[in-house]
């Protein structure tokens, strides 16, 4: 697509300098503006080195919600958006901004299916922290994470739930855009975190979204007044995109449920599918699919979004979803009756609290490093066996000598590298800690 | 060199993304780390993108004066260091961060001479804005801005003076960096323009270095808070280093001088070292002049300073020195007797004021633009025959029709191009403006 056509006629390109000069001194960029950035993104006429600067004079300077709104419009508009008008059900998704052991999107997904709404998850390699929501599902065998357009489309209308890589096609300025990001330290930038994140759910064929804007040290976003800058900037430009958006502003202080990696976590899921509870994970569950569920207008109160939630929870049907996605996707089907056909670590061994106390902080991305490294294979491959599971949370008391966690290993030098980053992730006080509200603001 | 030898043997190498974070969330790098980056600047291994996004960070995070000594130590240790034991008179040498119309250094570098002192003068690519004072040397038939080493160092001992292009050997981080600050808007940076300075100057072998931080319209630095800290960061840095310094910031919204053009500008020069006086221009080269005499040691007083420096601007002595410059770099010296020898342009015509009032604001940098534009030739060299003249200054009262400064030319072609930028300079008021100070603050 043509996207020079939207630029107004008298539009003079300025030269790259200039527009890094204008950001950087703290003004807005026109439409115009905007738009002959993207297009020289896309093609490729803006060199590495000014695009960087530029991201970073972005990442102190920011950008208005209008910005960020053309910015978001660009991405999406210069990639293939789908359409999805033989999709009878309300098209809804939702998004994390990263999360250790955050499998909640796992469980939300086909619970959305089951409470009748179509969710066409296309997952970018920005989504998730350190381990994929892609990497779980992969731990079934046979799952595919490609799939054909019409497939996509096909599976959408009968079971209500897919998941899959991102499409290249899809926002290609942003597959650019965040490669150098990563590279330049310009990630936790509010207006491209939001640019990105819109423009790539919205162009596989959303209405709405739900986003979970997490906080903490297992986030991209560290600081809560940053995450809620974002859930407030998110909610704002999806509506002046005609879109309906909510975002919860929730704590990653610590990793979400019991288990961190690929296998234990999807195994995690089909317990909680299967009913089984955990207080914190329940809490996130419910609160963020009871906003899919009103998005979506499926339910009319908060009331009846949240009986239908808990009931297919537990009810069996949102396990069902996941099994019929499963299946549409190749994956082995007897893996979600039968979670104990999951492959099993050779060793499983206890990480020993060196003292006596209270769990006061847990650092949420050295944890998911350490995991990282423990599922490493010397082939590239990722060891589905691995991680940590019975994971002590903040506000838990230790003996001397009690497990922090249990890790689960395959390989001895992996896990001597990994034990350095578990160890340090943890911190014991005397005394018992002040906890973080998981959820801190909703922005609608 | 090898300057790995200068890093710690413990010292762990990092990733360049955490030391974009690092710097990006303000924190202080250590020497190792600096080293490491100059390093990595040097032995090509940084990316562009990563060190562009490291310098908008330093842009906006600034380096603490350590960071910026051991930075300028590093610039100046990894390049050639003129050591200059043969010379027995104080060397030094002065500096300006840009300046339009501003041709004190082609008067303070003879009579710096004449008064004593070596001037050992590098002129690198970012000195000078948009017209370099190179250029204007170069408007004397013959004159050799590239010379060896030898000669270099036989001029400085027989005559005092020299001035010649950067050697590449010099600071070859520097021109690294500077290329790409230019091209992403972090020319600017005060810790940058810092160790560029420094390392650039002290690597000439002087021992001092009197500094003119300009600021305004036609400087690098537009604002006086800034051009403030700049001078307060070069003289602490400076003495970090052992060497002598001292800054003054002055005002630069207004050409100095009433010529801008190389030629034009030379011949300025002949008429300032002939005893023709420019209340503006007098008072700066005076203080300047004051400045590097009093550094040197070559007069004891402030009083017989300004006695000294006032003699040999007005007994020729200053003008004998260029003389002798000229001839040793191989230039025209009948020029310098004859300064009517220096060609004319084939055109001369008045810019008429549109109205009556007083010249408000001169917006300096478009005007050099404008002057610049007349001097493109086709073929990419300069003509030094163009420029302006009997330029108009802030305060000056004009009646409609009345000539703003007599523009020289000879292409109507560039003439139009440059009308545009020479008229919209110039913003005329009903009131008497009120004149900054030239010199605002002296730091040492």
């Amino acid at each position: 697509m043509d996207r020079e056509g939207n630029i107004s006629r008298d539009f003079v390109k300025p030269s790259y300098v200039y527009l890094i000069e204008k950001k950087r001194d703290g003004e807005e960029f026109t439409d115009d503006e905007i738009r002959f950035i993207t297009g020289s993104i896309l093609d490729k006429t803006i060199p590495d080195h000014q695009l960087a600067a530029l991201a970073m004079a972005i990442y102190f300077q920011g950008m208005s919600p209008q910005e960020i709104a053309v910015l978001a419009e660009e991405m999406m508009l210069t990639g293939e958006v789908l359409e999805l008008p033989r999709i009878s059900r309300p098209k809804l998704d939702r998004y994390a901004t990263g999360g250790v052991g955050d499998k909640t999107g796992l469980v939300l997904i086909p619970l959305a299916a089951a409470c009748g709404i179509a969710v066409p998850s296309m997952v970018g390699e920005e989504e998730g922290f350190v381990i994929s929501d892609l990497d779980k599902l992969r731990s079934i065998p046979g799952f595919q994470t490609v799939i054909p357009s019409e497939q996509f489309v096909k599976q959408l209308q009968q079971i209500g739930c897919v998941v899959i890589e991102q499409r290249q096609a899809i926002t290609p300025i942003n597959t650019i855009l965040f490669q150098l990001r990563r590279e330049t330290g310009t990630v936790p930038s509010i207006p491209l975190l939001t640019s990105s994140l819109l423009s790539k759910k919205f162009s596989e064929g959303a209405d709405g979204l739900v986003v979970d804007v997490k906080w903490g040290n297992g986030a991209y976003v560290r600081d809560v007044e940053s995450a809620k800058q974002l859930g407030r900037m998110v909610t704002r430009v999806a509506k002046s995109m005609n879109r309906k958006c909510v975002a919860l502003v929730t704590d990653m202080n610590q990793p979400l449920g019991s288990c961190v990696g690929t296998g234990l976590e999807m195994q995690e899921v089909l317990r909680l599918l299967r009913g089984e509870s955990d207080p914190e994970l329940d809490e996130l569950i419910l609160r963020l699919g009871m906003e899919m569920v009103r998005l979506a207008g499926v339910a009319g109160s908060t009331l009846s979004a949240k009986q239908m939630v808990r009931k297919h929870l537990t009810d069996g049907m949102a396990l069902v979803k996941l099994k019929e996605m499963v299946e549409a996707q190749g994956g082995d089907t007897s893996y979600i009756d039968d979670p104990e056909k999951f492959p099993k670590a050779k060793y499983v061994k206890k990480l020993p609290a060196a003292k006596r106390g209270y769990v006061h902080t847990i650092n949420s991305g050295m944890l998911a490093h350490g995991v990282q490294i423990l599922a490493r294979r010397r082939d590239g491959s990722i060891d589905h066996a691995v991680g940590i599971s019975e994971v002590k949370k903040i506000g838990y008391q230790v003996k001397q000598g009690e497990a922090l966690m249990m890790i689960h290993y395959n390989d001895e030098i992996n896990l001597e590298s990994a034990l350095e980053f578990l160890r340090s992730s943890y911190r014991l006080a005397p005394k018992r800690p002040i906890q973080n509200d998981l959820i801190v603001e909703r922005v609608a």
